[in-house]
């Protein structure tokens, strides 16, 4: 392998490597087996095939690159510093996995330019991948017009072993096929080791024959480690395949290069060794310093000038657009802005207490309906519950192959992949709002990707309904009890369970604008009606805990409760009134949006002097007691549920204005 | 379809049909379409194929059945009723779906018996399948001898598309294909049908060559509907490839025989309604009120007749088998018993804090084997993290294909299949422990395996290792924040954070009891290392709160924490105490066994007088504040971690003696 004079190419794929191979070896941790061996497939697609330019990380029509493998993330950064972004520099590299550094040990959107997703967790990103591809269809669908053409662009991902084992993938490569995502090009990096080393231990499936199954387009580079005329008759191959997603299965060597390691899983996650380094700088005839890069290979992999030219054809092409078709070209703009269109929230219903009472997911679908034609970018729907969770959009029909334009998304029993395809649309960065819906107790099948849009700064929206044991006769496998709390605990994610009509409206209006924003929220709805209560409102749910009913002076006592169970506490404390008790009633949409109050107002709302406190909700008691304190109590459920009609079900666990009434009078004392 | 006179094969699924139609109708609730289009291959597999004995349901040698679309329950309670089971009697299908019954909305074990697995969230079924037949396989290795054969059983699943369409399904069935797992058949009941509407707007995928490519053994019955001998003939097929999992798609019309609701999604989830019921009777010439099944249908598919010769010939076997081979046969009735052997825990270490310390996953590796040898009964793996885990059985080799007796499995990078593998090896009822071990994050993604180990009783183990921020570089997609709350959340788990040597020995002895009793415990430990402190025990962990360090007199405050930060109590404990202060330090390895204690205990730990108190753990806030009360202070980390050494991110986050330190004196005042 050693070259007396390397090729211009072949400096660079070893600059790709020794830039891993040396970080690694500087932070004692990381995985430089990845980039070793796929060095040569990410230098023919960078340095060939994909349009972007470093100097605008985010100019729009930019092909979108996902490294599926996140622990090969020198790789990505390798690539980043090579093209001449300026987001990584030599002293980032230098940074690697370091307190502070734009090289974390996996890629993060939120850290570094250029990363478009954040991966690590194995299988989201190439699931994220298809949502990046759904969104460029969905946008070339919706704007592009015969004669123009502005969205127009490839998602590329490279993916390994790990990455296929997971469902999440399989899930989310499935639909793929199923839409027929032509310009969705994965390249796998068939290296056949894992950390427990050889696939042979756990993973014999033929893989492209499952891909075929899929209905993909399927290729293999046999010789991945050297071949790179092979590697790029693929690709070209693969982009005049339109009608379907193309998956190539390149077959390379982990660690190639490092003579005792590679081939094996040693090289996967660890670095190589001082000794194993010079073997390998022997080995490939690498002739350079750590950290020192030949000005050659600088200048031939350098994308500024050539991404500036992109990005000047493209907005010439815009120019075009925006003459012939000016409104389109506004409303283009607008989305990516991120701007919400001005009186986007002013047909939000209110209510009162003489309106009929609702499902909340009735109020939800009602509400999904009333924005649909004046938020065109809102783009989801349910994991085959559509019927359920009242998610479809009656003004458009359905996002499938060649309907692209459509708005409503099938994404069939695969809640994992709904929830990492909905992250890749909104990381698309072009305005879109994805939806995706199920019942509330599979956000156990999808927690992973939930926890990832709060992370990775996803602007979705998680509409779940059927939030409790009121769902009634399916049992306690389809009755949430502790996912609430589960949900609330996730960082960054803002969990609403509104009580009625006027706080789904809040709750959607919060979390639209959160979406915009890049935060995601969970909206949880019931199944069964709900009453209208007195003094709910939008503005009330935008604090996040609010009172509802209230007395003179200061309360003998206060009920709190979400959801459903609001108007129990509602009609206690209209009895306890009776009995002369002073009483408030708090409602708590979402705990998240309260505990970003100032001190002042939630004092206001929980006075420390009012110890004599009682929640109900139809959870767990966990994390109630932040609220109710030592001398309250939490009408909860913190067992497993039961299969019987909804109302049964919330009678026999205590959900009751009865029981509600005399667990109060109990803190009362 | 009307048959004047109609076969006792057409009596017998009518029968099937009809109980579960007029239930669904009574209940006003459930799902008619499946049991109505899959009751042919139900009936064939249940009166033609399957050795159980109804009155003797635990009997061990039986073939296992699972509904694996457990929506269509109806069709598992019909087949319980009709071949005699005395767990489900004709009063008990009226009772569908109510309070207190025997026919929940989805089959639950642990309310009839006849279930071997709780199914309803779609896929785990066929993936508790797998785990079923992976039993028998370790078992059938483990006990058989070339004269004398007591395990020799099938594993039979019926599976929708909605299951097909689940990752947690291909995961496992790419596994079970690795395998080679011959004695498990599934038949993919293909009705093309799934909530939102045909499959054509999802799911088009080709599923028999996606299970060719994963290494099953593929059939197809085109005529399920009425082509009982074609059903026979596959099943026989099945049985006779012994080195691979067959995979029957039998092609059915859900709701078959409703004329106007047939092969639509109206059929799938809801009652037929009075008018289509009557057709339905009519179009199939069913002549019978609601659960009146003709007595010749009751005589030729009761099986107790023949379950009792099977048992018998079975009991026979087992005798001749205990005569030749009395040592292996005391082992299996001790299996079979649940019985741990005298002294199991004997060896578990014990340390003091002069001992070097180590990190808890070591502690672990080594607690794994020293009772590997004296529990030939544990069996399990990681999810393709062996070594970092540290999970593996030095006394056994890898189980693979043709090497089922050993019992370090590799599961492949697939965590939700490695759950709920290991729920199907527990519920097997043979006394195996199944333990499964990923990084703590990545609980994540087998949550909903989680749940259903806690709901449906498993006896499982789940190790999880690198359990905060101090697993350090890989960065916030790998460390743990919310986890352990999001844990401590789902009932009838218990979570375990030890925080030394002797505490990792008290958490496996109880988890290893509770596996016993049917109870699945999940062990949270470090990455790094940890000391040795002064106080710990292996009884204290089972109270799951405990004092380790103590004042005399009342304390002025409390110190509390979990695992690796119980160490920085101690040390800020012992400068308080150099200051005058009067400190307890409780560490916390288990909640929920602390919550199991009697209110005088707890009161002993934490007196209420006490209510200066701290709690230091490197995980959210969330669930902390019932036990530091309104005065007290949380050391926690309520955001996402950050990429960097893991002492550094500890550091940085607050997680060192200095800021316990300051906050326990801010909290004292």
């Amino acid at each position: 392998m050693v070259a007396a004079t390397q090729s211009l190419q072949e400096l660079s794929i070893n600059s790709i490597r020794f830039l891993a191979v040396d970080a690694v070896e500087k932070a004692k941790s990381g995985h430089p087996g990845l980039p070793m061996g796929a060095a040569p497939m990410a230098y023919v697609l960078w340095n060939q095939f994909m349009r972007f330019n470093p100097k605008n990380p985010k100019w729009f029509n930019r092909d979108r690159f996902i490294l599926s493998a996140g622990h090969g993330c020198m790789l990505q950064y390798a690539l980043l510093y090579l093209t001449g972004y300026d987001s990584v520099t030599i002293e980032d590299i230098k940074q690697f996995r370091q307190w502070g550094s734009k090289t974390p040990g996996h890629p993060e959107n939120f850290e570094t330019e250029g990363v478009e997703v954040t991966t690590g967790p194995l299988g989201q990103g190439i699931a994220n991948g298809v949502g990046l591809a759904v969104a460029e269809a969905h946008l070339a669908a919706t704007f592009n017009k015969p004669d123009a053409t502005i969205v127009d662009h490839y998602t590329y991902v490279i993916l390994g072993d790990g990455c296929n084992m997971e469902g999440v993938a399989g899930e989310a490569c499935s639909i793929a096929g199923h839409w027929g995502l032509g310009k969705l090009i994965a390249l796998y990096d068939d290296n056949h080791i894992s950390i427990d080393g050889s696939t042979d231990v756990a993973f014999t499936e033929d893989v492209s024959k499952r891909f075929e199954a899929y209905g993909w387009h399927v290729l293999h580079v046999p010789n991945g480690n050297t071949d790179l005329d092979a590697i790029a008759k693929a690709i070209e191959e693969a982009k005049k395949v339109t009608d379907k997603p193309t998956m190539i299965k390149v077959t390379t060597t982990i660690g190639y290069g490092s003579p005792n390691k590679q081939d094996t899983a040693g090289v996967h996650g660890a670095a190589l060794g001082t000794d194993e380094v010079a073997l390998t700088r022997k080995n490939l005839g690498w002739n350079y310093e750590p950290f020192d890069i030949p000005q050659d290979v600088l200048s031939h992999m350098n994308k500024a000038e050539q991404g500036a030219s992109y990005e000047a054809e493209w907005d010439q092409a815009f120019a075009a657009y925006k003459a012939k078709y000016p409104a389109e070209a506004a409303e283009f703009e607008r989305y990516l802005s991120g701007q919400l269109p001005d009186g986007w929230d002013k047909d939000l219903p209110k209510f009162t207490p003489d309106d009929d009472g609702l499902p909340t997911r009735k109020h939800s679908a009602a509400i999904l309906n009333i924005l649909a034609p004046v938020l065109p970018e809102l783009i989801g729907g349910s994991a085959d519950l559509t019927h359920s969770n009242l998610t479809e959009l009656k003004v458009s029909g359905d996002f499938q192959k060649g309907e692209y334009a459509n708005r409503n998304v099938h994404f069939g029993v695969r809640e994992h992949g709904m929830g990492a395809i909905c992250n890749g649309i909104s990381l698309h960065g072009s305005g879109l709002i994805p939806y995706g819906a199920t019942f509330l107790i599979f956000t156990d099948y999808m927690r992973a990707s939930i926890r990832l849009s709060a992370l990775s700064q996803v602007g979705a929206i998680w509409v779940m309904t059927h939030d409790s044991i009121g769902q009634g006769e399916d049992g306690p496998t389809h009755q949430p009890v502790e996912v609430l709390a589960s949900l609330r605990a996730i960082p960054d994610l803002t969990v609403f369970r509104p009580a009625d009509g006027n706080e789904c409206s809040g709750a959607y209006k919060v979390a639209v604008e959160k979406a915009k924003a890049h935060a995601p929220s969970l909206l949880a709805f019931t199944r069964q009606k709900v009453p209208n209560l007195p003094g709910t409102s939008m503005e009330g749910v935008a604090k996040g805990a609010y009172p509802i009913v209230d007395c003179d002076g200061t309360p003998d006592i206060i009920l709190m409760g979400t959801g459903s169970e609001v108007s129990l506490c509602v009609a206690a404390a209209e009895k306890l009134t009776g009995e002369g008790k002073k009483v408030r009633v708090v409602s708590m949409p979402s705990w998240e949006l309260f505990e970003a109050q100032d001190e002042a107002y939630k004092e206001s709302v929980f006075p420390k002097a009012v110890t004599k406190r009682l929640s109900v909700e139809a959870g767990v008691s966990f994390g109630w007691s932040k609220y109710v304190g030592p001398e309250g109590y939490s009408v909860s459920i913190d067992t497993f549920g039961a299969s019987a009609p909804g109302g049964t079900c919330m009678e026999k666990f205590g959900f009751s204005v009865d029981n509600v009434l005399a667990k109060a009078k109990a803190v009362l004392g």
